[in-house]
């Protein structure tokens, strides 16, 4: 049952709580919904997954892998790590953009949202208030629960648990512009992926945002638990990986 | 004036004190004979610095680059830094060797050695007694004080100011191997060079040595201000450079 609550979880973007915080949040929901998954990516999506980097599901990392972080970091955008044998660099933003997407994909559903005790308008454009008027159910699948109040205006009356997004009308507004600059959209499931793309998007860590150790660890460690830890949903790479070995030839030990 | 000294200093190779207390030890020699440097390095030795990495004089690095070390390290043997653009791994061994040839270059002569208490005897083979007596004028340029001693022995009388070095046998015995194994040895310039090769590798810190935050920062500093900090006296790069606009590329963030 959505569960109605005072106001939206607002997190602070100098804060470096923000991924844990995240994180730990949509374990819970996974904790809860694991034996209701509604939205099931199918296996078409898993193999798009699987061949997004041309890696066949058996080749992604065993969950025995030990992948540390090393405590430099580049920019708060790049993280180190290792896997005992070389250095791994992370593009923080692709690898959180992946682990939520991932989340959402095993997560998200219509009645795995939270209703807004005031509920909140939203001023749109002639185009915008038509294509959400006419896409209610759509994004009713994802947990939002919109309603037409004449005018261009739009009420929220309910939002998807997703944290790390504070404020849901700028995103809201993406996935209306998404579904009017894209003609292509006529599979639902293809619309909500490309929504659950954008949603992974806009709650990831970005570059610039400072992340704690722990927060790097834990970051690193469900990256690589998900299923393709390589890519971003985008299909931008996560990782680059120098190998020990590639390491020491172009230091010329070997 | 050489000064007796009680012992050897002796490097605990397991403390991680071995890159500062070797620095500031070079560095107090080279304030002492700042003005009377015999090592000349002489302006074909420096083209050939500069040419080792085909790196031309004015190319080196301005000392005003703000280089510094991030706090990751891998395996003990390469160190991450940055200088505000993109990502430096630096081999510390070849780093530290290249940083030590240039001390010696500025600061090795045969003055700056230290007269042993008790002198030192070390047992040689019939070749190595027969070279090492031959050359007793280039160990001496080096501040090694040696003396035949009769049968196959040498006494050792002095050896030269090299914190890092504790044990100045092996070091001479790599020396007299070095001198039996080459014949293209006649010029004691060409010599005089291969022997500080030599010393630095083994005064260096190696692959797998402990260094402290702050022997890393000093090691990068000193690397900087080199002739040629991007190779090794034995011409092995000491750092590989992954500029940010290259990560931002394999990335795919631009």
């Amino acid at each position: 049952m959505p569960q109605p609550q005072l106001q939206f979880a607002h997190s602070d973007s100098e804060s470096s709580a923000g991924y844990i915080a995240a994180t730990s949040a949509s374990e819970a929901n996974a904790a809860d919904n694991a034996a209701a998954v509604i939205v099931d990516p199918g296996p078409e999506v898993v193999d798009a997954w699987r061949s997004e980097a041309g890696v066949a599901g058996d080749n992604r990392p065993s969950e025995k892998t030990e992948v540390h972080c090393l405590e430099g970091q580049l920019d708060r955008t790049y993280l180190f790590a290792t896997d005992g044998d070389g250095l791994i660099l992370i593009d923080q933003h692709a690898a959180h953009e992946r682990v939520i997407f991932d989340r959402l994909m095993q997560t998200l559903r219509p009645d795995n949202s939270q209703l807004l005790v005031i509920p909140e308008t939203m001023e749109l454009n002639y185009r915008q208030y038509k294509m959400a008027s006419e896409k209610i159910p759509v994004f009713k699948s994802l947990g939002y629960d919109l309603e037409p109040f004449g005018g261009k205006t739009i009420v929220i009356r309910a939002v998807p648990v997703i944290r790390g997004i504070s404020d849901h009308k700028p995103l809201l507004l993406d996935l209306i512009e998404q579904l009017l600059a894209t003609e292509r959209f006529n599979n639902p499931k293809e619309i909500q992926e490309a929504f659950l793309i954008t949603m992974s998007c806009r709650a990831a860590v970005k570059a610039g945002d400072r992340l704690a150790n722990l927060e790097k660890e834990q970051l690193l460690s469900d990256l690589w638990k998900t299923r393709n830890p390589y890519t971003c949903p985008h299909g931008r790479p996560t990782m680059i990986r120098l190998s020990r070995d590639e390491l020491d030839r172009r230091f010329r030990r070997k």
